[in-house]
């Protein structure tokens, strides 16, 4: 935390023609913003949006109310434009860009081909990834991390709150009662069910949060781990990545677990209605920008809350002074 | 409500490519939309935000924390484009409309005179307005709400928290120590006068919530009498209202007390950090879509409000359904 900037940019913040602190959040996006870049004049030009997908071997347990091959086709609803994601980056000219980890089958044409692997193993019985899997994954994220003024992360993956929920009870301890939700909409005995994998998975692996690569290798599943890696390549590269639901805040936890401090270039976009987000925000100590109940993922939240941080950045910078509007202060 | 209307626009929610409400209340704001506008088809192309300005006779008595002068310096500022609400209008391509009602001073060049007083009067003594001026503020309103497909609701008036807070003590009896906030800045000790002030004026006036004409002349503003008009006449011809804060909730109060069903066409965009805001809201059975502890004004929450509304319909209009993506259901 750079006190001299902080400060530069709070005494314009007082300057806009506005009470003192009136903007609220907006006030403290702008303030973090510039921050993280470095800078007290921050723009945002270029944004962009990574949806990374990847299928999961956990699948085969039943834990999702929709079929595997969905992961695959919402890939081709991704590249035709017809997603949500898609329609929400329109909406604030966000760049969408989908990124093949694993996704089961021939990489789509114009997708980002950084396959791992056709999907992860089943965890349920062995390991997801090899450690070097795993560390592939981190580097697909991180290395994308540039060239942009704010990163968001979104995601597709059938199975993967089911990662995501493993994920948070081996980082805190939770039990997966209180981490596992109905993800796409599964019924309370298929809930139940999936509780039930997550409490197997942990007295399988014997998960160490002291070594979250093998954490992630061992539940995670490849578009976690380039999630994980685009928080820790932004962070490294002063840009902001906004986070989108529970399975971009679960690439949080890994990323916190692995370098700490790559959470101060992070803003968490919207509470989810998935049941374990708010403790999993809870445990990132962290304050999201919107509550609105929703919980698709693919970057759906987190591309809303670009456009707030937009908004934020643009009144920082375009609104009149007191002295420039001769209004009294 | 028109139940087959809300039945066709369901069925279309929950044939687009996402689990059935994942978009949690951008469904339902995508619902509610279609049902004000009585179409399955709705769509936004034309936002238009009136920011309605008047002066105070109460700034006299010291409940603000900015010189009465700063309503026509803003209002020159928002002609000019440098305040906040511009900043957030151009974001959002809204149209900005500056109207006043009532400010000290000859009307701006460029502002939308309807001009009813120079100020109102000051009503810890006497009524604020006439109820033909009353009347006037409303049909100010009511006769604005046409020719575009949402409406946002903002205004500017050093002095008007006093009013609103003074409206919902009128309209729920709710004492002033919980519906006096601290406005645009306010000491311990000037709170503590301003709610002396409302006490006074609650005694003075004797108000029926049962006579809201009645209630707005005395102790309220040009500004949220034409907010109150622009309430009725937007649910009149079927377009939306998103309202913003403290002052245009007010506005909602008078609106429903005149004709209850209003509220039907009303979005409210957000929780203000203004103390009053979160009771106002209870009594309105309002539940806002941001809570960003803005307490500005001016339409600003309203411009964010409208976005997400706007978000929601290119949700609804633009998803692939699962049949045209191919996707399983």
């Amino acid at each position: 935390m750079n006190s001299e900037l902080a400060s530069r940019i709070q005494t314009r913040l007082d300057s806009l023609t506005k009470p003192p602190g009136s903007l609220g959040k907006l006030e403290q996006l702008a303030l973090r913003f510039g921050l993280i870049r470095g800078t007290a004049m921050p723009t945002i030009h270029k944004k962009v949006m990574y949806v990374f997908c990847a299928d999961h071997g956990i699948a085969a347990e039943g834990v999702s109310a929709f079929p595997q091959a969905v992961t695959r086709q919402m890939v081709l609803n991704f590249l035709a434009g017809g997603a949500a994601i898609n329609v929400l980056c329109r909406h604030h000219a966000i760049d969408p860009r989908i990124v093949d980890c694993g996704v089961i089958g021939p990489a789509a044409p114009g997708v980002i081909n950084h396959k791992i692997a056709e999907s992860t193993r089943n965890f349920a019985h062995e390991l997801a990834m090899t450690r070097a899997q795993a560390e592939q994954a981190i580097a697909i994220g991180r290395d994308l991390a540039r060239d942009c003024d704010i990163l968001g992360a979104g995601e597709m993956g059938i199975g993967n709150t089911t990662c995501a929920a493993t994920l948070l009870s081996a980082f805190t301890g939770l039990d997966p009662s209180e981490t596992a939700g109905r993800g796409t909409g599964l019924t309370a005995d298929a809930l139940a069910h999936k509780t039930g994998v997550i409490r197997a998975a942990l007295a399988l692996h014997h998960l160490d949060p002291q070594d979250p690569i093998g954490v992630l290798a061992a539940v995670g599943g490849f578009e976690i781990g380039a999630i994980t890696g685009l928080i820790l390549g932004g962070a490294e590269r002063g840009i902001p990545v906004m986070l989108d639901g529970f399975i971009s805040c679960s690439a949080a936890l890994v990323a916190r677990a692995i370098e700490p401090k790559c959470l101060d270039a992070v803003f968490f976009s919207h509470r989810s209605a998935e049941r374990g987000h708010k403790r999993m925000l809870e445990a990132l100590n962290a304050e999201p920008l919107l509550d609105l109940a929703m919980r698709l993922g693919e970057g759906s939240g987190a591309a809303l809350g670009i456009g707030l941080v937009e908004a934020a950045v643009k009144l920082y910078n375009e609104m009149a002074t007191f002295s420039s509007a001769g209004v009294s202060s």
